[in-house]
This record gives structure tokens, sequence and C-alpha cells, in this order.
């Protein structure tokens, strides 16, 4: 036969954009694997440039950019850094995006909206991304955005065995902040085996129709009630919540919630608030000045690092969650 | 100047397929305008061909099917119908599917899933399609999975305003029959000004795991209970949402939903049922043998037709909505 | 050097369709391979599930289906099935189609007509096939409707062998049904090494026009005559071609094909005809009650387990055919 | 309303590359319209260039090129027209090949060969051709190839209409060449309702294997023969078919093909044959030291004029051909 | 004939992002038309938001941005914004990006860098964009870059008159600052009718190799020197030149560039320099503080507005520059 | 676990087009792998036939290329040799063009051009080419044509090797030919630090505009002239700025360039020209006719060969080059 042949490797080989290299550096030191030497630089003009220092060539690459503000730079970085990849010779290129940036505009809420959580997908394909890895979307459906294969992590095994190693579950009560989170609120309530509540807001019929209360639907009196969501961002929906499940009697009002966004007015909101406790991952940074007293981070990085093992070794991401995806 | 010019035209041609023709039949005297003569037939074999018997060139064609039992027949006769007017020159083609095949195959509910949902906009894609229309998508998330422009219409307004004229809004709860549907009974809640419950379905944890208690959280007793949906297809969890309703004290229960699948023991369930009425509308033929009495079908065709219109005039659909899309 | 290395393996897995397990578990015995267990359903409407039930992350993924009646359902199993291992991140995947579905309308016969084969083709491609394999195409320019490497089977041997086993070649005439397969009797006839005739439809200048003649060109006095196809699915043409052939004072009337589609009046017609034997592959499966006395069915799964071993090991399918394709 | 609006125009405009400016100039004369003027030159290292002198922007653009040797240099200069057009903001670009380059290689007859003829469909495509305009196909198959509307001119009717007003229809048999143009032949046959052969070449059994005799498969004793194909590219079947049928009996032998390739030996051979008269289409060029006497020469200038009307005016090219296409 | 007819009209849309309303501004008074009015957020958390106020259904949607820093931001934010359009129909998107972001990176400099003029125009491309128009490109082949046309406007003519009105040509001398905009001078130089110079950087031989010595190639003394570069960024290099032009003697020198990037020392640089005029366009915004008295600032709006007008018209922009494009 | 595993090996597979195959013969021999056995063929219609002699499947594929005139042809032929190794399963397939055709139409230098260094790449990913090696492009944009990688190859450091070797620098002086290539002489000036001019054609204020006048801007006087370009073509810009330097003075003046393309007069005029030397390398064949004795060859072979086995062994293309690519 004519050529020659060689025994076919795989190399896997980790990539770190600038938003946050901690969590980088964790998931390298579980992986027992160095972060690629990389540089980066943000020119005058806000322009940014990425270059690889060492070849990478055939790696089975696994970039990894956590979307916190400002969050069109770390996009653009990750996309750039794909670019690169793609012209270099990769043979796989794997984005690793703890926080899907624009999960929230998943929709067209209302007519000539755009779906961005749709146009991140495709832009991450148009650059040269083989495969998608996050963490805890917004809407699962946004699995279906990416054209080609998804692993999709939970976070709520790493959240509920706090939760449960810490309250006692008897006087519980699982909460959702909104109609639109009671899909996750039913899974912790399965999970722990405790009543389910949910908040709802309704205009009052007898005053100006901007006037909302919070209605809760469900018994909180006495409980301790547990808001649980996929992210806490102004803070603003969650700490109304809190303040409605107080007035209504609730003992103690904790939350539970994967993307530590906290943006804007979120730490005066939530050091001002009810809750006792507050329990985030770190798939996003939180700054010094807005780690509060009250706030829980527990790592994600092992479950991200079991992840990147799985896809690498051609296990199954699957079993890590006992077989839901 | 080289060359002559003529003036342009746009030339709308409404096409259906052969699932449910009662419904274009109505939409197309609504807009007044003939169906395209069209040669469909399934061969002894069971493969389909189909013929446009005028000609197609230059049109804006709008290819209505109804995506009822058997789905994959009339999604296949679609998307052969969408093929033949791409290759006779048709100029921009609509596929208007009112029931969204394989729409709760939406995201992958465990590992090793498919995400059909998504599978099916490629489809319609790569046949031809250049645009979709459809009702109350069971997530608002498909829109994202097609790439280009999607009308989604909402039934709503038009169930509502039947409820409204027929029912004492006082009286009246609104219900979702399990946590999936919390943001649609939102809306409702919203529209009519009254209050909100769900069912929750949860293992009881005194007696083996497989057994599930329908939790009602929210006030019920003595109330006129509304459960909505965006489908009911075997009618399991809406009749087991109503018997406990009835159990908890509630004084009647109807239900509204849009798309009457109404498969297999659906019949037989609902009319064993507490429902005291089931209004649906006809975005899916419903069998002589299966339209009971309980059941009120309000017609989907003018909101369709008027939809179209908006589209070929290129004026609103949005506006049909007051905002939402 | 950054990274860890791994060496890297490949991995068959075969899958198989529920239209006709008994073949794919022919071929998984030959290959020494299980298939891989798969949960598929249909549900009460009509729509199909399908989930795997291990880890196919990374595999060299063989996914067949025999396109028998109902065509459309099983077509729709098959692209559920791709875009599931696409999802689940299998590196490679090979839709076997012993039967191709559509081929018949493999280009416009008439204006305004689908070209369904090409759809066929691209929605494989679209929900994420890299290959195809088929057996006995109804025109070899079907392999170019996929955009990638197409394997494309012959039967041929298969029934040759037979034939020339049970049959004297020396008074046998190879026969084309019509126009259209002369070129498969061209093929024949130069691998029996016998005469060469055709049946030609044409309609009789002295009557009503739609009456059409059936003239046998060549010589078929006294002669055993094998008449070929690449399927049989009504039987029509080519019960009327052996008696055609008997009128014209043919000794005896085999048939040879490879598809037994055998749809509507075929079994009837080929009770009642003057065939002494028909001779077909099992590309299709053919339900008990249609399995006539005068019908020998011959495996072709020995070829298609050869075929998928000779992808596999990166050996060579045209040396199954003496450098044909 | 926002903006401000213009009636839309759609325009014609004509181009032609240099393979045979007289064919564009023909059709330019009969649609009145004028070629737009283009600087085309191939430089000395052979690289062709291209260059509109008026502007393009917004014109239904048809592009005549005629596929005549060298065919890579015509095949070439068209794709760049369609490339500059693009470019230019054409609003829709129809290539017109009344000669489909590499036909014949529509699938694979071996393995490891390429499927030239898709490929020459993707070129199109990918230099931004919307859609294809072409005569008599080699395989009608091919318009799958293409992913956009073909339009597929016969020029049967045109040939058919000579060969009736000159030859004595009575006595006349349709003959194929070879087993591949049987279909094509039984055209004819029906057209003119007159008797069809065959000429079937087979390995004679007795002598070396590598010797092939031409059987006549049909009456032919006392005939006109017509031999029909789509081509006559070097002569040498059709040549030799016409000597069979001359040893077999034949009274007369004439030929008809729509494309003159006309290569290699063909004028020689021609020449020395036993036709009467060879009919053919101007789809090609013939060079003057070509045109032999025994050569009729039919414009195809007309058909195409009409078929580009069509188009342009959304009518319908189906029309043409009584509803074939 | 089935279906009715109306009428086709066109209908020209302004759209303008954040980055530089007062651009937009002048491009619509220009053109006499309004901008859409739009609904463009930042949120908190960063993310960007954007809605059309009114339906653009049909248009001819241009879609200006000037990407200015932080320029991932305003990029993003153009690219919503034509997601918006895309799925709320709009008939045609045209991107207008007078200063093309991140024109620098258009080639590998180095090896494992991204190409990131590419991805740029990638991601226009799959967030829905039809066309481009630009203003001088960094390098002319970045129009290769889109698959699509683009409109490639000069400023050159702009600039040039604005110089000959002012300076004496007779004592002019062009002067590119790097061997990398020879071209641009000598399209200024064949423009001007004047001498050409060069800046040569080399490293000096006898010294540490990291010094680099500013040669100037050509006659200088005595000169009025024209500096010219397609942008002036932190005007490290230009301000380099124009020292090493006044060491050589030259009389005056002054620069013309058509994007006033200005980022980080560049108003230190350019006051502190030897420049007595700086001549730019506004294809950025100049913030207040940045605007040097020796900056003389021409709009490019006029420009803009005829293009477009142009381009809606299906006009020639090859015709505002003489052919040249 | 289900299926069965087998190492994986790469197969590297050299082939070449029948273009010059001595280069691929050199390439062969320094790899030590023979070229794969095909069949390559030119039709009497000028249509181009491949078949490979023995199976490709998984192979690492390199096609060798080299685009001399008729480059039409080559290219053709290469396309066509990408697509049958495409549909014969290869598994990856390299384009290795040494001289990459059409480079020069690298952007519309006027309007109504065509891109055709963009529609080559196009056209080679549509082939089903997965990479692209090539030589010293006109321009180091058309990289960013190809949507993969790209492997840029640089003779400056074989070429300049050769001139360090042979010639005294201190008396050097490298002069670019024109405006476009001062880039490429800024780079052969600091790799042999040496002083810059450039040659500067400019139209004569004085008489008719179409006169061009050749400046000579830097000093020449007495020195050794190198000039340096991409490509030789006809050699008439060369030439003529090789008669500006020896009318300034000029001690001497030699030549070095990448292609020698030396298409038309270029013999004639090199020949006659005050060249001493003229270097080169082999990217594209010289015919023995062309071989002027003041031409040196230098073989390129060397530095394609290194490359593929680095490409091939995941190895570092860039190192090379010291990082530059």
């Amino acid at each position: 036969m004519t050529g020659f042949k060689r025994p076919n490797v795989k190399h896997l080989m980790l990539f770190s954009g600038r938003a946050y290299p901690e969590l980088a550096d964790e998931v390298s030191r579980i992986l027992d694997v160095d972060i690629v030497p990389t540089r980066a630089i943000s020119y005058a003009n806000s322009e940014i440039y990425v270059r690889f220092e060492e070849s990478v060539r055939g790696s089975d690459a696994f970039v990894l950019q956590s979307h916190a503000a400002p969050v069109n730079e770390w996009l653009m970085e990750q996309l750039i850094m794909v670019d690169a990849l793609k012209r270099a010779s990769a043979k796989r290129i794997t984005v690793v995006a703890p926080f899907y940036p624009y999960a929230r505009q998943d929709k067209k809420h209302r007519g000539r909206e755009p779906i961005s959580a749709r146009l991140i997908a495709d832009m991450f394909k148009t650059a040269g991304a083989n495969r998608l890895m996050s963490v805890d979307l917004h809407a699962a459906q946004i699995q279906g955005f990416f054209d080609g294969p998804v692993d999709h992590l939970w976070s709520l095994p790493v959240l509920a065995d706090y939760v449960e190693s810490k309250y006692d579950k008897s006087e519980m009560t699982v909460v959702s902040p909104d109609a639109g989170r009671v899909r996750l609120a039913d899974m912790w309530s399965d999970r722990l085996n405790v009543p389910l509540a949910i908040i709802h807001k309704r205009r009052d019929p007898d005053v100006a129709n901007t006037v909302a209360v919070h209605e809760v639907v469900g018994e909180v009196e006495g409980r301790v009630c547990l808001l649980v969501d996929d992210m806490i961002d102004t803070a603003g929906t969650i700490c109304q919540a809190a303040e409605a499940l107080v007035s209504r009697g609730a003992k103690k009002v904790i939350a539970a919630a994967t993307h530590p966004v906290l943006s804007g007015p979120a730490p005066e909101r939530l050091t001002a608030s009810a809750f006792e406790e507050v329990i985030v991952t770190n798939t996003l940074p939180i700054p010094e000045e807005r780690r509060l007293d009250k706030l829980t981070v527990l790592s994600i990085a092992p479950l991200i690092a079991r992840a990147i093992r799985e896809v690498f070794e051609d296990g199954s991401v699957t079993s890590l969650f006992d077989g839901q995806s």
C-alpha cells in the first residue's frame, strides 16, 4: 500500500480566556494539565488580539471563558480564540461557557426582537466550535440552538448536597420566585422531597394597573423557604419574593442559584434583604467588593473538570447526572 | 441601459396538504383566494407524490399543513411540497404549521435523546422553506430553532374571549396542570385578572416511590377552575388534575387548550372526567368519533388568514397581538 | 508540551431501526457485534421517540433501517436516530439504507414535481449523517445527490450466482421489462453471457390512444426468459411483461429483482402470473402473508456486513465488486 | 411610516461568455435585448479576467455560455462572470448552459471516481448562481444535483419536427445505439409512433473476451433507421451502430442528436459512415472545418429565448413542453 | 390564475446603533429619511437588548454603526440588530460599517493567530446581513472576506479636494509612514501629481537589535510633506514619521487619514508633534476632549448617503468613483 | 460495552496532478513515500477524468498541483481529484498549491470585477478540501479567503540564503519594482540588513497623461540592486524597473522572485534586460525553451516536504519560519 502510517493519538489541551482565570486554574489543577500559554491583549482602541504560544495542531481543544461583564468583550475574545484554533489546525474545539451569554434572550418576547441566544450559538459555530459545554442553561431548549453536541451540566446536585447538609428538610418549602422558574423549583422539590410554593405577580384590579402584588401560592407560614433560580442578576425579583414570604409568615428564607451575575444594585439589595444565606456557584467571578457575608460560593470546577475528562476519554457525561441531561 | 424592465408584482398563492383540507378551505374563503390545484397521492408502497397543476413561478407561497396523526406522513408531504415549490421557482415559501410537529422534543430530557423539534426546523429549511408560521409553540424557544423569520401566532385572545363571554370571572381560578405550564397559566391569570393555582406532582415519601400525589398549590375550594394547557394529547395529566381539583372542593372545572391532539384514550378520559367544558381550537382536525359533547371548538382560521395577509402585504403580525410575539 | 495524550481508538457501533430488526440481527451476527440497545417508541399521537441506552460518544456508528411501508415512519425514525447520535457526540455516522427511499422520484418527470430522492439525501445530511450505504440504487446518479461518500453495493453477484446454479444459460434470454431498465438487463446479459430482449410499451396507432401494446423487441420464442428489475412494487409492469413473453412463445419466465416492495396487488398478480420463480433479496421485509411459494429470497446481510467491516477497517468496498461501484 | 418607498421593477440582462458568441447573438435578437457589454480577457499566463461595462445592480441576469472545448476554460469564465455578478449586486443569476459540462460523469462507474457533474452544480452554486437552465441533460437526474430551480429544455420537438417534415415515418424505425439510450429512443418512438430497435454490444463467447459484437435487437431490415442520442462526441458508437444496421439490411440510416460535440475523429468517422444525414442543434459551436455536408444544424436559440422570457415574466417553462420537464 | 397579485414596492429604512448617532443623523438628513425608532439598552450585566418600534417587514434595511471603542460592544449591538431584522422579515439587510472592525487582523502575521477580519465578515453573514458597505478598508482584500456584495467607498476624493484647496501642490511631497501604506501614498501621489517618499524603519546594525532608525527614502528637504494613512490609532508611527521628516529638512508636515481612531496617547502625541494640520473624516466619533485645534474633520456622511441611495435605487456606486471600487 | 474497537492509525498519501510531476516526484523522494498511482486523462472533448488505482479510504491526503498555464485545466483537474477523494472516504484532504491560482484577482480593482482568488478558495472547499498549503501568496490576506487552516510557506529563507552566499551585502540595495511590493522589499531589507529603494510610476504632468515615468525613490547609484517580487509573469514591470535603475547609475541589477510564471514575452524581455541574474524557485514548471542562462532555479520541494510532514505529524509549520506565518 502506498503512503505511510502512524498511530493516531488524541491530545487534550486546555485554553482560558481572561475573564476569570482562577476558575480555569482550578479546572486545570483538577485535570492535572497546564493551561496552554496564550498571549491575549486588548489594544488601546479596544480590539482584542490573541496568539497561542505553542503548537495546537491536532489538539482536542477546550476553550474556557466565563461570560461575566463586560460580556461582549469576553464573548468576542473567546470567538477569536476559536478562530485562531481552527486556523491553527486544532482537530476538535469545545467551547466551555459555564454561564451561557445572552441566555435570557432565548425567544422573541415581543415582535421585532432578536433571539440573541441563537445568534451566540451560530457565532460559536461560525468561528469554528464543534461542541459546546455549559452549566444550567436558562432554558434547556438552548441546547437545540447549536448545530452539534452540547454537554449540559447541572449544578443542582452540588447545590442540593450543600443545602441538605446544613438545613433541616422537614420544615423546608421550595419556592419559585416567579412563574418562569416553577419547573426548576419542581426539580428541587423532587430532589429534596419537600413541598412547593410559588410567587405570582399580579396587577391589583382595584388600583392603577402598573402596581403588582406578589401573591404567594402555596403554604409558607412557619416554613424555611428556599428560593431557587438559575441566576441572580440585579436580585430585584428574588428580594421582593423574600419579602413577600416573610410577610406571609415564613420562618426563614434562603436562596440557591447557579449563576452569580450580581450586577448593579444586587449587593445592596441582598444585604438589605431578609435572606439568611444565599448559595451560588462560581460559574462567574465575584469581585471582592461584592462578596457579601451571607453569600456562600460552591465551586463548579470539579464538575467541569470531570465533564471535560469524560468528553476527552469518550466516556459518558450523562452518567454524571444519572442519565439526565 | 442594456436589457429591459418590467414592473414587479407579488403573487400570493395558497397551498394545502391533505391532512386537514377543511381548515385550508376556511382560510382560503376568508382570504378570498382559491387553493392552488394540487395532485397528491400516496402510492401503494406508501411513498407520497405531489405535483402542482399550474405554474407557481415567482409566487409568494403559503403551504398549510396540519400535523395530525400520522404526523410523519403529513410532515413528509409538506416537505415534498416545499421541495417542489423551490424547484418550480417559487419566490418565497412560508410553511404554515398551526401545530408544530415534535414540539415536545424541544430539548434533551435525558442523555442520548434527539432534539427533534430542531431537526424539523432544519428539514423545513433544507427543503426550501424561507419562513415559518405556527400557533402557540410548545416552547417559545422553538422560534430560535429556525434560521429565518417565524410568525408565532397566539390563540389566547380567541380562547379567552370565549371564556369571558360565557363564565363569571369573579369565581374563577386559572390552574396549571403541572410545573411546566405555569408561565402559560400566568398569562391567562394576567389576561382574565383572576387568581392562579398549580397542580404539583410529588412522590409520597411514605409509600413506594413510583406513586405520585397531585398536590394543589393555591386556593381552589368553591372556585370555577380553568385548567389551561397548550395541547391535550392523551388527556391523562389534565384529567388527573381535574380530579385533584374536585377532590379539593372546586365548584366546577373547565379546560382551555390550543391544540386538540386527542390521541389514544383521550375521548374516554375526557368523557369520564369532571370537566364541564373543554375548549380548543381547530389547529388539528378532530375526527367525527372524537367530537365529544363537552368539546367546544373555536376556529383558528381567521387568525391564520389575517397573519398570512399581513405577511404578504408587508404589514405587521405583531400588531395582531398588541406588540407581543 | 502542554496537555496530555491518549492513544486514539475507533469504535464500531451498530444501530437498528424498528422496520426490519431481523435483517439487522443477521448483519450483527455476521459482524459478531451486538446491536446497541435502543429505546424506540411511537407515541399515541404517532410521534416517534428514540434514546440509546449506552454511551455512543466517539463511536463509528452504522444506522441500519429498511425503508418498507410505512416508509415515512421509518425514514423519520432513522433521521431522529441520526440526530440523537450527532448530539450524543458520535464521531462518524453512516446511514445504511438497503432500499433507498423515494428513489424513483429522482428527477422531475413533469414540471412542478419534487425531486424527493435529493430531498432525502439532504435530510440525511441535515440530521447529521456523514456517509450513506445503499444497495442497487434505482439510478446510480443518486450517489451524486449526497454531499459525501456513498457506498453503493450491488446485489447482482448474489442473484446471478443463484440463477446460474439453477438454470441452464444456453436457453436463457435476459429481458428488460421496459425502456428504463435496459442498462440493468445489459449488465445481466454481460454477466451471464446470454442474449437480450426488451419489452416496449407503445400506443397502438389504430385504436384509442390510451391503449398500449407490449411489443417484444428481440427473440424470445422457445427461450427461458429472465426478467430483471431493481424492484418489484405492485408487480404490474413485470407481470404484463411476463404475459407478453408467453404470448410470444417463451418457454418459461422467471424474474430477478433486488428489492421486494411487493405492495398492493403484487401477491395476487404474481400468483396469477406465468412466472415460475421470482428471485429477490431481503433488503425489505416480506410479511408472512406475502411470502408466495414461487418467491425465493436471498439474504443481502452478508454483503452489508462485509461492506460495513471494510468501511470501518479502511479497507476497500470497491474490491467487493471487482473495482466497480 | 419611517423610510421611503419606490415601485419595484425587474430588469432582464443577458450576458455571454466568449465560447460561442453567435448563439448568444441569436438569442439576443429573438429576445430583442442587447448583450451587456463585457470585457473578457485571457491573460498571457492563461488566467481569465472579466468586467461588466455597465451597472448590473438589481438585474435578473442570464449568463449564457456554451461548454465547447476547451471546456474548463469556458466553465471557469462563466464561474468568474457569476462571481462578478454576485459581488456587483445582481438580484438573481441564472446560468444558461445549453450543453451541461461533465454531464457524463454523473455517477461513479467504478470506485474512486469523481462525480464531476455534481461538482459542477456545486461550483455554480458556490459562485453565486441561483438557477440553472440547460438543454437535454445526459441524465435527467442531474437536475437533482443543483440545489435550486433547473429549467430543463428539450430539443426533441425541434428535431422531431424536422425529421417528420423530411422523412416518411411509415418505413422508419427508431434505434438506440446502446443500452443507455433506450429511454430516449423510447420517447422518440412514442413521439413519431414508429417501432423501436436497439443495438446491444456483447462479447462473443467463442472468441477472446475483448471482442464485442454489435447485436441488433428488433427488426431493421428494409427500414429507414433513425439513430438517436443526446450527443455525438467522437462518433465511435454511433458509427459502429450505423454499420451494424446496414449489415442487417437497413435501407437507410440517419441520426438525430442534440449536442454536436464532434471531437477528435468525429468528422472523419461521420464522413466515412453510412449516415445519409446527421441532424443536430447548435448548443455547441461547430468549427468551419467540421461542418460536414451531411450535417444539418437546427437552431436551439428560439427555444432558449422563449424559456428565458418565461422565466423572466414568471410564465411557465413547462408549458413549452406540454407539461413535461 | 389562482392567487392574487399586488404591485411590489421597495422600502428603504435606515437604522442606527448607539455608537455615533450624530453621523446617522447627518446621513438621515441628507437622505431625507428618518431613522427607524429603536429601543436599545445595555442591561446592568452588560448584555445588550434591541427592539424596533415599528414594523420592518419587507424593508431594504441599512444598519449604520460606527465601530469606535468599545468596539466589541458596538459590533455586538449591530449583530443583534441584524438578527432582529432578519427575524422580523426585513427583505434585504446592508451592514454599514464606515470603519471596518478588526481590519488590521486581516491575515496571520505569525502562526496561531486569528484572522479576525474574516471572522467579522462571517459573523455579519451569520447574523443575517446580505450586503456590506464600508469606507477605506485597511486592505482591499477584506472585500473578499464577505460572501456577498461589498460597497467599498473611498474618502480620498473628499480628503484630496480639501488638501488641494488649502495647500500649494508645487512644494508638496506625499509620504508613506511605513512600507505597508506605500500603495495608498501612490494613489495620493497620482491624484495630486506630486512626488513620493517613504519612511522605512530599519534596525541599526551597529546597536542592539530592538532599536530602529526611521530612514526617509526619497527627497523631502524644503518640501511640504503630506503623510497619508488609512487610520490614526495611537499616532505613534505617524508622529515618529513627522519627526523624521522634520529632522531631514521638511518645511512643513501635515497628515491626512480616513479613520480617526485616536486611542490612548494619540491626542498628546499629536499635540506635541510637528504636524501643522491633521485632516481626518468622521467615520468614527471624536470625543470632545480629543478634538485638538490642529485636527480638521471632514464629513463622510454625504458619501455614505449617496452610496445608500445608489444601492437602493439600483444605480451605480462605482460611478461615484469613476469606475474604481 | 457494545461494539468493537480498533487502534486508530493515520495514513499519509501523496497525490499529484499532471501539471508538474517532477516537483511531486521530488517531494515524494524527500518524504520517502510513493505517489498514489492515478489514472488521469483529458478526453477528446477536453473533459478530464481521474481515478485512483488503490483504496484511499481513511487517508490523510495531500494533493499537489502546480498551477501553470493552462491554469484552468490544472485547477479543474485538482478539483476533480479532491471530489473523488471525498467520495472515496479520504479522512482529510489538503490541497497543495505552491502557486495559488488567480491570486492577483484578490480584490475588486474596479467596480463589477470578480474576486477570483476568493472564488478559488470556495471551490476548493466545495469540492471537499479541508486544508490548503501554498507558498508566498500574492497577498497574505488570501489566507482569510479559505474557511479552514492554511499553511502559508515562505520561500524568502531559501532565496535569501542563496543571495547572501553569492553577493556582497555591503554594496546591495533592495528595490521594490512598484508601490505594491514595498512590504516584501521591506522584509528583504530587514533580513539582509541593507537599504531600501522603490520604483514609483508617475504620469509626467507636462506630457499626455498615458505616459508614465519610472521614478526611483531612494539611493541606487553605485549599488548592486536586488529587485524583489513574488512572481515574474510577463516580466514587463521588473525589466522596466531594471532599466530605470541602470539609468540612475546602479552598478548591477539582479532579481529574486518566488514564482516563475514567465509567460508571453518574458524570456525575450529578461534576455534583453540588464539583469545579471534572476533567481526563482520551482513552484511552477519552466519549459525547456524558457530556461534562460541568467535564470537560477532553487527547489521548493524540501520546504513543501517538511511542511507536509509537520502537518501529518501534528508538528509545527510555524516553527519552520521562526514563528512567522
